[in-house]
């Protein structure tokens, strides 16, 4: 059995799992030596997975799934909270075990918007926005990334939508800034727009901040969320590839289809996954 | 994307799983063409995980789990039902897309039981059992077995267990008599035992008729019932062997922890296992 394989039992039951840590300032280099340390494409949930549930309910579904590492949405910790309230509920959620290493995804319509971004993330301790900056807010969320030393990772969806319908308009807009700026992928929104993830991996390489992973029916807009594994995601290539470019982030599992009782497809999304990282070892 | 891929997708989305029908009175030779036609080890589940469910419960479960094939346990269809309450059974079953393509495990203690087991198996339809009888029954079954056309696969239990602590003494008794008797791998008890899953599978083969696919958190007595792929079972290497063997059987998760609200884990196994076939591929 490769070494791989044991950190990544050992992280599962529980024993490693401190040294995947959030990434939180740490230099580019580093990031590649925890890649190097970890191997393992730590999973962790977007919290939109939870948008019907509250945050005990959520934490006790993340213990039960063995998952330890989050993104926060605004449904769970408002943008105008205070800070006490932001500290009550991350240690609400460390308490239980999670850790949250970014925010979002924050939607950002102009300069009050990207300030109170910025503002929260600080205050979360998060190095990490998952956001949608309107394409005229870019280069004042650049700034915003310079003085603060917080990275933002546009978030794509699908074709339907008019801002961000694939992840090459978002890199188009970043790949000339400040290297703190990059990107969330969202496979399934970018498999219905006809991106096939494992290039784009490749393509989008140090840009790519999280990923957001799910499964979708069918690469067109009508594609509809479902279990990963059942659907048209080619995922054995998207774990190769994200170990290609020594990927140092985690991978976020969001899950859309059932979401009134969403744990057992997570489950199984998040076994189908661990399940594929160990298989292409 | 291999053709191996596209099946399993399509079996998955429900398109083609008619093509995995139950192993019923097939020569060896069908067997391994059968393989070569799915080439995706289909999986099933051991009726033991829904101890604590009834029939229309199970169901609604295995639906859920997009799975369609199990073998059934005495719980769910006494052997001393009539012909006509194992037809509505079964019709039960494949009404929600269930079929059964074994029954078991059946303890055997003298030839009254090894007599009523066989005819509880043939008034079932399958060519199945999945059984535990006393060694010094084992004659007389393997006569049952020629004479009814009806596979025997012996299950092993861990090193607690005085009659099969593990697969090889069961093979040791079956290995010179007729190629219909053989074996039904628990790979969680064999693993506690200090057997490893994948060497047994190259080692009995052609005798393995049947699979009960589990991890558990210890090499030993005392390991533990876990989700597939947090405990310490090499399931790359378990599926690598399967696939070397041709094996043409299904593969039954047997989902023993939480077993009161098992669905989560079950998922979280069923996704593992579906994860390394794919990423082994």
């Amino acid at each position: 059995m490769s070494s791989r394989r044991n950190f990544i039992r050992n992280a599962t039951l529980g024993v490693a799992t401190a040294t995947l840590a959030p990434l939180v300032n740490k230099s580019e280099s580093f990031y590649r030596d925890e890649f190097e340390h970890s191997k393992d494409l730590p999973l962790g949930i977007a919290d939109w997975t939870f948008v019907n549930f509250d945050i005990p309910q959520s934490i006790q579904m993340m213990q039960r799934l063995d998952i330890h590492h989050m993104t926060i949405k605004n449904f769970h910790l408002p943008y105008d909270s205070t800070k006490e309230k932001i500290d009550e509920v991350i240690k609400q959620y460390k308490d239980g075990g999670i850790s949250i290493y970014g925010v979002g995804v924050i939607y950002m319509k102009n300069k009050d918007e990207v300030d109170q971004a910025f503002e929260y993330a600080k205050k979360a301790g998060v190095s990490l926005i998952i956001g949608v900056p309107e394409h005229d807010q870019i280069d004042y969320v650049e700034q915003k990334v310079k003085s603060y030393n917080i990275k933002l990772a546009i978030h794509n969806h699908g074709p339907e939508d008019k801002m961000y319908p694939s992840p090459q308009i978002a890199y188009d807009l970043i790949k000339n800034q400040d290297s703190r700026m990059g990107l969330c992928r969202d496979i399934g929104h970018a498999q219905r727009a006809g991106v096939d993830p494992a290039k784009a991996v490749l393509k989008y390489n140090k840009r790519i901040f999280d990923m957001h992973i799910k499964d979708v029916t069918n690469a067109a807009q009508d594609g509809e969320a479902i279990e990963a594994g059942r659907g048209i995601i080619d995922f054995p290539a998207l774990v190769k590839a994200l170990r290609k470019i020594k990927y140092p982030g985690h991978c976020g599992i969001e899950y859309e289809k059932d979401m009134k009782d969403p744990l057992p497809g997570i489950a199984e999304s998040v076994g189908y996954f661990k399940g594929v990282k160990d298989g292409v070892a």
